[in-house]
This record gives C-alpha cells, structure tokens and sequence, in this order.
C-alpha cells in the first residue's frame, strides 16, 4: 500500500464516486497492490525472512510503499 | 485477484524474474489489487454486508476476478 503520506489519486477517485453510487459512510479509500506467492516446501521462519526481503526489494517501492507479509493458507504452511 | 482461470502475465513475469534475483522456491506469483476502505461508525454485519455488494459492483471486475473483504482493525471494528 502507498504510505499514509503519499497522495492516492485513485483511492480518491474510488471514495469520491462511492456517494453517487449509492454507497454512503465510507471516510477513505486507499488502493494498493497484492501479491500472491506460492511457496515450495515449508513456509518456516526461514522462508518468510526471504519472502521480506523479496517484497522488500523487488516487490514494493519502499520509498512510496508500504508493505505487509502474511500467511495465507496457514494449514499449508503447517505442512 | 484475478480468477485462478485467468492468465496473469504481470505475475507470471514476477515469478520468472526471482529466480535472477537470487530468490529460489516461488512456484507461483499472481498479483492484484487491494483496497483499504476507512468506514464511519461500526464494522457490523450490515456494514460488511454493504460493502461486500460494494466490492462486488464497483470495486472488483467479478468476470475475471474473486474478492475477500476482510477486517483489518478488530479493534477499531468493535467499537
């Protein structure tokens, strides 16, 4: 997601239309990007650290973006 | 996210560019978007109601693409 400081003009966009579109009470709209990563083999401490840095690195401009790393399917990460 | 149907050629060149970069092991990458909304007053069942049929008309294509809502603040929602 783009940090809280950075402008979001199609955020913006999205809110402002929600009004018109019947939707009513929604104070701000932030739009972000999503990745989803399939990962071989166990999801352990080990894999989510180069998964950080992959996102933090390759996938997120981290001078505009912020960016959280999470566990989906947490069964499969049992595995 | 775009249906698992549906190609996804950003992603696909994500998923091929790791290995160059030195991170191993992601068989599959699928990116997509993702929306922070801020609502006014409580994050009840009416409310997510509403905004599920939101994301369902205005914020996801549902011809290519599946959507989750999710609350994110648990505690902001239970206010």
């Amino acid at each position: 997601m783009l940090k809280p400081e950075i402008l979001d003009p199609q955020g913006q966009a999205v809110q402002r239309a929600l009004p018109r579109l019947g939707f009513e009470g929604i104070s701000d709209v932030r739009q972000g990007k999503r990745f989803e990563l399939e990962v071989d083999g166990p999801v352990d401490e080990a894999a989510l650290a180069r998964i950080h840095d992959l996102a933090e690195s390759f996938l997120a401009n981290t001078v505009i973006e912020d960016f959280t790393v999470r566990v989906e399917n947490v069964a499969e990460a049992a595995k």
